[in-house]
């Protein structure tokens, strides 16, 4: 079997990619700010589903970019998404990314509690100074505890990016959400991921530095 | 809007979710070695498209689990995917995750002959010692590049999970590694991810394990 490889210089793929995407997106209109969004989370999945799934809350797109460039912390509630998230541009504009689920305090409250690690970890939420956007694709349990938090006016994100995936309280974490007077992207339905969390992350710090990368 | 969540416990999150992707997963029948990795790339995506996708040579999971009770070591192409993978579980066997593509050296490499760190980050596997898993979610010009140094007998890896997710070269590289004499676990079509490729090396060392976790 022959397998025919496209010759693509490497600082070319992405773009090459963008291209395939804007064009398979065909006739669709999306709202000028979110387009850069939809389009890194399906860069990043392959999956045009999200262009149906993706919902945002009015502005949240530009709550998140002047987060960014106001040096926020994004805090995220795997290392996977943290590992995901451009942390050299994020560092640009004095803002960084934090994860608090490997941390043994946390594991052991959790634990105590009888509750998951992940919404132990959003508890930690409440000491950061300065804005934060909640980054969460994994775990309901997460983002059920920060909706909590934030309906007790303990925690006052600038944007919940709220991509959890999965079969359990997943649906209905979202759906919670996005009843909140909380600014939100969300993904509606199952589908969603520490991938996705981070790629949304990144296609609003790449708009805060002046290039969408489109 | 009311919006009921289920009441489960931690620990029974990820049994109940198995539960749900059995349940509706319905009559389809799997090889028995195949059906824990699918099941586990359900749960990380939510998406049941992997039911179909994913493909395996004879015996991949078999030669993937007896390499990891071997102390192997999982090379990934991105960070993600190793943060991803159960390090902790892995480490038990001996074995450790590895990850070269934020070396320096690798960036200079790859500038200077033009082709991705990615690619670059495959060629340090010749350096490692003894058996290795290739696990990578990202990056097509990783798996191309392991394909020719397999090919060219420079690797010998136990397995290649090729699982890359995207546009350009995406669909190719992984029909070039299924067209190989490499054991290998591949996601056809354009759909994979870090998230992906560690999920298939945990099912793995859970398996290893004796647990299952289905």
């Amino acid at each position: 079997m022959k397998v025919e490889l496209q010759r693509v210089a490497p600082a070319e793929i992405e773009a090459r990619s963008m291209e395939i995407i804007t064009a398979e997106l065909g006739e669709r209109t999306f709202p000028a700010d979110q387009l850069p969004v939809i389009k890194r989370v399906i860069h990043t999945t392959a999956d045009f589903d999200y262009a149906d799934t993706l919902c945002f809350s009015p502005g949240a797109v530009e709550r998140g970019v002047a987060a960014i460039r106001g040096g926020c912390t994004i805090l995220t509630d795997t290392r996977m998404a943290w590992s995901g998230i451009n942390k050299r541009v994020l560092e640009k504009f004095g803002g960084r990314a934090e994860c608090f689920i490997s941390d043994p305090e946390v594991a052991e409250e959790a634990k105590r509690r009888g509750v998951t690690r992940a919404a132990v970890s959003m508890e930690r939420a409440e000491a950061l100074e300065g804005p934060v956007i909640l980054a969460l694709g994994n775990a309901p349990t997460a983002l059920v505890r920060a909706c909590e938090l934030a309906g007790a006016g303990r925690l006052r994100p600038e944007l919940i990016v709220g991509v959890p995936v999965g079969f359990v309280n997943v649906v209905e974490s979202k759906e919670l959400l996005m009843a909140m007077d909380v600014p939100y992207i969300a993904a509606r339905g199952r589908k969603g991921g520490s991938n996705v969390a981070a790629a949304i992350c990144n296609a609003m710090i790449y708009l805060a530095s002046g290039n969408a990368r489109e």
